[in-house]
């Protein structure tokens, strides 16, 4: 049996990036790119004001009041036509070119016009050289590099890629996982359990895991214990980037999904992890489909199958689509509780962390074992506590990985 | 001019709780439950097996070893058929109900099957009564609430709600948020910007921002700066939820957004708001159309759109889907670099904020003003500065409003 953190380690090692493709600004949000995004132009293009205004030549407001003549209106979207000279100003708007000229920008709110005098307007106002323009190219120039392959887009990306002509984004094509669950005993949640039987809460939430993690589920609902039956399935799933199945991986009497897989030429790297509330995890990879798959066997409850995913598949999920460092992302958080931790595995156990007193803090929720899944509700984070038989005190600082992270 | 805490009380005033439909289990992650859910059976329904492994009594493993006589086998969704005597046991799998008779789980790795003994096997274990067995009911009870209204649903509340057989989830309904961008100087994406010009980089950013708050963004393109084009493109708006404008609300001379939508019976409830960077924020509701509609008219630079957004409109649109208490998200960081604020109007500015030696800590990101969202690339918050003229030490304490966040 390996840890938690060399088998990660396998994970990662048998997993590559997904090929590119182009799609449009509306549909790239939460995509990586697949390669750097150079400006197509300086920004800003000209010298501009940077609120609604007058254009000036600054030495006209030396004494700091000035009538000056107005020479024209620029408006969003115009272009200064005059070149505004010593007594002269032009009137601009926000975002507008500096006129031919102008040095300076007087915010409209210091100017007052005079009916007595149309055309003219009154300003007063200390002007400094330069005040309210922003020179040409001060955000960015033509060429330079304002992303890097692998960022990951959120929404002030968009802007960004908007504001450089980026139209076509090219990112890193969306992971397909397939979602297979085992088990004679499984029912649909819509049917009421009878004697012996459970409902199938794993593949609705993998299902919901790979959609919140950016992925495309592509559930292949319910295979019954039989060889067929799961050799049909199987086949199906590896199509896919990733093939989730739960249920079938541990030493009971129908496990068959390991001999399965490794019938269908999965090659198996690892088939069990030092980890609470997860022994059985089955993981191999397959290189005879038309594109590596992935192929994880999770227990068949859903809080162990809750764990792996985070554990395993979402820094997979993250290398498939071209995160720059994949890896499990833990931080840090004081213990508000004491907790006894059983040793000889690696233990996750839910949690619920926040600030308090400027310092992350987390407070271990009550659980009742790997088929209590109501517990998760009130948690945001798995701790992690060491493999080894421990008390872990109050005030103690403890590892933390938070539920659902983004890459 | 209202402060920020001020607006955001305004805004969340004017806003109710959407109506709610019913989803699919597939359909249902990242929105939030219109009513409680209760569970509709026990969990366990029965007391069931924690591991494969034998039922036993536990008083034949006094002497912590016995051979006993296997009675049957009980694999998944299958059910005891026999009651389990002294001297007999059931091979069964984990999940399976515990067979009447037995009081003990022995874990299988600790039977050893004599070929010279059909049926029979030998267990060696220091048994406890009730051991590996969870008792009917340990997680759940029949007719329990297991999660209460306004609960935003992650993947674990997915496999909760598959769990307790709520197959048709009832959430509250999608806010609508239509996004219309004015300006004669915009172009889109992907067109090269003449002189004067610049490209709709508020549009798709707005987008982003709704589709990544599990809103349904409706894109009404650009409108330019005549009466007629705002007032048609403004009336397709007010079909939706929340109409977010950018440009045309500050001081300037084509500045019509706050007079068109005036005519179009929104009510103004404030125009301008003590913020940097940003000031003309308008807001105003509607009760004419069909459903109440919040309007936003946002200034016209990505940067400030993006501010806005996150202190206003992400809040509102929290309320709008029920979640349980929709306000800004703050928390507080030890800034890592002095700032130096001027005064006026409480400011916020990118920050990038991250756990080290666990605490949180918060870098401010350069930032040229509001024209640079690229910067925005490199900011994972805002970080509140308050409105007066200070200089902020290295190590302070600041708030920060995290980027993006999920409510």
């Amino acid at each position: 049996m390996i840890g938690v953190d060399e088998a990660l380690q396998q994970v990662l090692l048998h997993t590559t990036v997904l090929g590119d493709e182009q799609v449009s600004l509306a549909d790239c949000v939460g995509r990586h790119l697949a390669h750097d995004v150079l400006s197509d132009m300086d920004s800003p293009p000209h010298d501009k004001s940077m609120v609604d205004g007058y254009a000036v030549q600054a030495t006209d407001l030396r004494e700091d009041r000035a009538e000056l003549k107005i020479l024209e209106e620029v408006t969003a979207g115009a272009v200064p036509t005059h070149e505004v000279l010593p007594g002269s100003t032009t009137r601009i708007m926000t975002g507008a070119p500096i006129p031919p000229g102008a040095d300076a920008v007087v915010m409209i709110e210091r100017g007052v016009m005079d009916p007595a005098r149309p055309n003219h307007v009154q300003l007063q106002d200390h002007v400094v050289r330069g005040q309210h323009i922003m020179p040409q190219a001060t955000v960015m120039r033509t060429g330079e590099t304002v992303l890097t392959a692998g960022t990951r887009i959120r929404p002030c990306e968009v802007g960004l890629l908007a504001e450089v002509g980026a139209a076509d984004v090219p990112v890193t094509r969306v992971p397909q996982v397939a979602i297979l669950s085992t088990g004679n005993e499984l029912v649909p949640p819509d049917v009421k359990p009878g004697p012996g039987m459970i409902r199938n809460s794993n593949g609705p939430m993998l299902h919901a895991l790979a959609t919140q993690a950016a992925a495309v589920p592509l559930p292949l609902g319910v295979a019954a214990d039989t060889p067929d039956a799961l050799e049909h399935a199987v086949q199906q799933g590896l199509a896919a980037d990733i093939l989730l199945l739960s249920g079938g991986v541990s030493a009971g009497v129908l496990d068959l999904v390991p001999a399965t897989l490794t019938k269908l030429g999965v090659q198996q790297v690892f088939h069990k992890v030092q980890l609470k509330p997860v022994k059985p995890l089955w993981f191999g990879v397959t290189t005879e489909t038309p594109s590596p798959t992935l192929v994880f066997g999770l227990p068949g409850n859903p809080v162990s199958g809750l764990v792996c995913f985070e554990l395993f598949v979402r820094p997979a999920l993250q290398k498939l689509q071209g995160a720059p460092s994949p890896q499990l992302k833990t931080s840090t958080a004081q213990l508000l509780a004491s907790q006894q931790v059983k040793g000889g595995r690696e233990t996750y156990l839910p949690g619920n962390m926040r600030i308090q007193d400027d310092q992350p803090r987390v407070t271990p929720v009550p659980w009742q074992g790997s088929a209590d899944q109501r517990a998760f509700s009130h948690a945001n984070c798995l701790i992690r506590f060491a493999p080894r038989d421990t008390r872990y005190e109050q005030g103690e600082l403890v590892p933390v990985v938070p539920l659902f992270q983004d890459p």
